[in-house]
Order: C-alpha cells, then sequence, then structure tokens
C-alpha cells in the first residue's frame, strides 16, 4: 500500500497531515514550499474570523462557543491561537493541550496554538501559512486568536475578513481597548462577562467611541460565553460577516485579507534571512559600542548593510 | 546673538531641544544622523531601567514614585514610555500631554510618549535614539515603559540594564504574566495595588515561579504606588542594581544593553526601507492572487526579493 504524500493527506482534510504540514511551515522545512505549491494557488474559499482583545477576556471562550455553532451547521472550523513566545523555550506558553481536549473526537475541528517569535519580536510563526494550508483542507471557517495588546497582534489582523473585538467590563477601563488601538479595527464588539457589573455602561460608552471612528457603526453585543448567554446573537453578527465575505460584495474585504497575507509573508521572509547574521555579529558589534570604538549608529549600519 | 545649535543644546541638557531632537529622529529627518553624530560615540554613563507589565497594573504612578526618588537625589530623570499605535492616526494614543503636566515646572525630568510603529508592527519608534539623547543630556537615569504583553516589547527591554515587571494581584492570574513571557525577563518583580485582596499570596507564587526559572532569584516586592507604601524599599532595589550596573561588575549588562540597542536599530533600518516599497505593492500582488494568477508564497516572493 503506497503511503499517502503529505499535501494529499491536507486536502483530504486529514487532521494529522493538516498539523504536520503547519509544523513543517513553523519549522521553515525545505519541503514546506513544494507544499504549498501542491496545495495550489487558488484564491481562498474560507472565511478567515479574527478574534482579539486584552488577556482575561475570555476570547478563548467565545472562540469555542462558536466552534460549536458553526459545528451545528456541520461546517469544519479551524483555530489558530497566537501566543507571545517564552523567550528561554522559544515556543508558545500555554498551548493546544488544555483546549484540544475538548475537541478530541470531533475530525471537523483543529486547534493550533503558534508562537510568536522573531528577531522584530511581535511576528507571528506561520500564521498565512497555517491558513492556507487549513483552507485546503476545507476548514470553512478559519478563526485567528491574538491577545491583542501590541501592535503586531494588530498587523495579525489585517489578514482577517472580520475582526472582533473581545472586552470585559472593568479592565482598567476603556482607555486600555482605545490605547491598543482596538478601537479602530473591529467589525464587531463583544462585552464579555456580560453579568458584571458595569457591563451595560461599557457597551454604550464602547457605542459612542466606535461611532466617532469615521462614522463607523459595528455592532457592539453583550454575551456571557461561559454562561451562553447572548452567543446566539453573536453568532449571528458574526454569520452576517461571513456571507457578506464571501459574496461578490466582499471583494475589497478579500482582498485586503490577500494582501495582509501577502505582507506578512514577505516580512518573514526578509526577516528570517536577517536573523542569522545579526545573531553572531550584534554581540561583537556591541562590544566596539561599549569600547567607544564605534557610535551605536556605525554599528547599526554595519549590521543592517552586512558591509563589514 | 548666533543661535545654539541643537547637538549643543542636548549636550547642555535643554529640555526643548532634547525634544526636538527625538522628533527629528523619530520623524527620521535628514539632520538626525548628523545629530546622533555629533552627540557622540562613547559608551553610555546613564542607567537604562526597562518597566512593563500587563496593562492597568499601576506602571506609569510606579515611575513617578521612581522619578520623584531620585530627584530627591538631584539625579535627572528621563522617560521613553512605548505605547501601541493608533492604526488610524499613527501617533501614540495617550501620550505624554497628561502625564507631562506634574513635572512641567522641573527640568529634571522629561517624559516622551512614543509610538511603536511600522511595517513589523511593534517595532518602537526611536528608543535606542531617545536614550542616546537623553544619555548626551545628561539624564543618570533613563526608564523604559512599555506595555509588555507582546513579543516585541519583550525585546525592546533587551535595551534596559535592568527590568522590573509590574503586575498587580488578581491579574486574570499570574498565567497571564507567565504567558506574556514576563517570568523570564525581570530583574525586579512588584505586586503593586499591594493593598488588594490576594496581594501576599501572588507573592508568594511569584516567588515560586520566579524561582523556577533557572535558579534566579530576584526580589518579588509588594507596594501601593498610590498610597506610597512599599516605595522605599522598590527604590532601594533598584538603586542596587543601578550601582551594579554601572560598577566594572556589570560590563556583561552593560554590554548586553548595547547589544540589545544596536539590534534595535539595525531592525528599523532593514524594515524602512522595505516598507516604502511594500506599501505600494502588496494591493496589486494581493489581487493577482485573488484572481488565482500568483499563489500566496509567489506574490511574498516578489515583495521580499524586490524582483518584479
Amino acid at each position: 500500500m503506497p503511503t499517502e504524500s503529505l499535501p494529499a493527506g491536507v486536502l483530504r482534510g486529514d487532521r494529522v497531515s493538516v498539523a504536520k504540514a503547519i509544523t513543517e511551515v513553523e519549522n521553515g522545512d525545505r519541503d514546506a514550499e513544494s507544499l504549498l505549491r501542491a496545495i495550489g494557488k487558488k484564491g481562498r474559499r474560507s472565511f478567515v474570523l479574527g478574534v482579539t482583545g486584552p488577556p482575561g477576556t475570555g476570547k478563548s471562550t467565545i472562540v469555542d462557543r462558536l466552534i460549536e455553532e458553526y459545528r451545528r451547521m456541520r461546517v469544519k472550523v479551524g483555530v489558530v491561537a497566537v501566543d507571545p513566545t517564552s523567550p528561554i523555550t522559544g515556543g508558545a506558553l500555554l498551548g493546544d493541550r488544555v483546549r484540544m481536549m475538548k475537541h478530541t473526537m470531533d475530525n471537523g475541528v483543529f486547534i493550533r496554538s503558534m508562537a510568536s517569535r522573531g528577531w522584530a519580536g511581535g511576528l507571528s510563526g506561520a500564521v498565512s501559512e497555517a491558513i492556507q494550508i487549513l483552507d485546503a483542507a476545507g476548514f470553512g471557517v478559519i478563526i485567528i486568536e491574538t491577545v491583542g495588546i501590541g501592535q503586531a497582534d494588530i498587523e495579525i489582523m489585517k489578514i482577517a475578513h472580520t475582526v472582533m473585538v473581545v472586552t470585559i467590563p472593568g479592565l482598567g477601563d476603556e482607555v486600555q481597548v482605545s490605547k491598543a488601538g482596538l478601537m479602530e479595527i473591529g467589525d464587531i464588539y463583544t462585552v464579555n462577562k456580560g453579568d458584571l457589573p458595569g457591563a451595560d455602561a461599557m457597551v454604550i460608552n464602547l457605542l459612542g467611541m466606535v461611532r466617532d471612528m469615521k462614522g463607523r457603526s459595528p455592532p457592539v453585543l453583550k454575551v456571557s460565553a461561559l454562561k451562553g448567554e447572548g452567543v446566539s446573537t453573536l453568532f449571528e453578527a458574526v454569520e452576517k460577516e461571513r456571507k457578506k465575505a464571501l459574496s461578490p460584495q466582499g471583494k475589497q474585504v478579500r482582498l485586503r485579507s490577500a494582501r495582509g497575507m501577502v505582507v506578512e509573508l514577505a516580512k518573514r521572509r526578509v526577516l528570517d534571512g536577517l536573523d542569522e547574521r545579526v545573531q553572531k555579529e550584534a554581540t561583537r558589534l556591541a562590544s566596539e559600542v561599549v569600547e567607544g570604538r564605534l557610535s551605536f549608529g556605525e554599528a547599526a549600519d554595519l549590521l543592517s548593510d552586512g558591509e563589514q
């Protein structure tokens, strides 16, 4: 019996093949490029939903609720959760171990934690490639989850067709959400833990803040994901966005998302190439600076130009 | 009367000159390079303290307390607060407007908010250059403050001689701090709002978690910055680090910091050069992808190689 090739396994929607394929692109294996080529150059058919917000707002619980809704419709759901990297282990710190448990038996759900990494900091490992793989494997909905504080997380959201911003009442306050640049990027706003005091006030404040931004009026929805309250309304809002994104009218949205993918990929290629030399040269150049033989600017020039 | 040159103003420690100089490097003005050259290539004499932690933990209040302590010793203090950027305005969202007020009359204090920005996301505007300018202007202590969730914030902390991680009790929980990679980078840990329930337990948990990391044992200190409780102990811990960093034994620390500066500078040069072309080409290439004429990988190759 001939062994199935990895691209064939991915195209068949096999979860083990998908996991292997994503590991290949994450590790930057030489095979990864031919894998992506074999998967093909078709325009994407999946809906990509970005979910972001400060830590502790219950993004994962909301994502789990959305998975349940989509599985009821027999839509396959892939999740890529971008976690900050541990500087020591280099790996994502929570990982899929905990979250995957619940869906172990369901072949229509694939969850992957991915460490942000890299020289520039805050670059996602291989989000764009993972989306291509999940798309090819027939996952109709792909959710990208980020912590949503740093600029990098907001950059990743440019890959999504639709962005959901998750907040909770009393989180520092709304200024924190605003400060993180989250007021500008959301297509749907969620006040989770809606049974906490201050939830209604927060909905009203968010509505006001969001409307001030270029006259947009995205929905601001109160939910309690743990209790399941408000989830169906939230799901309807997501579904409306999905239908819009995949309709002929959604061409601009798909174009913007593809642009985000291309930029993300190009960015990583440039930085990966530089990383190795930088790690090698930086210490030597820094000691020249400390000893007064080079200015910081001169050292940086040498490091960025490659002319020693 | 001849007008004083900008480098001369900076070297004299004039705050207006310092502000102008930082604006020049932030904007990438052509004059900025000659300015930095004029300031000189001497190894740094300032102590650089990084302060990081999740949003809402009171980092700014702690920084204000440290400023007060250092001003009592007549040490000049410069603060560079790196804020997430608004994707629309491109500027830092809180800004120095609020915080500067308090110190308006004191020429020994300089506070500047700086937006993170750029193509790669999460890159600081010009932290390294600001440090060089503040150093040349005689600020003996330079504090870099970041939100400390994203990998990029952690990267910036590599510039600091000493890193203080600020937390509060009940912040989601300790997992969030751990997840953000903050357990590995701190030289001093602070549990702020120490009068809240759970503060003592958090100190004990943090002590345990930090000690598990490569056998380090940085202090974990309970403070209430608003009320001023525990501030003097915290200040002593910072002073101990400062003396260590500037002593002959601190050479490795200074070298590591200089390395962080050089890498940060080089990184920005590379990315700034790429940014312009990427913005121009990415939309066109994305539409080729959407229309099925290019794969994502091919588009990214074209964008990163510059070969069209």
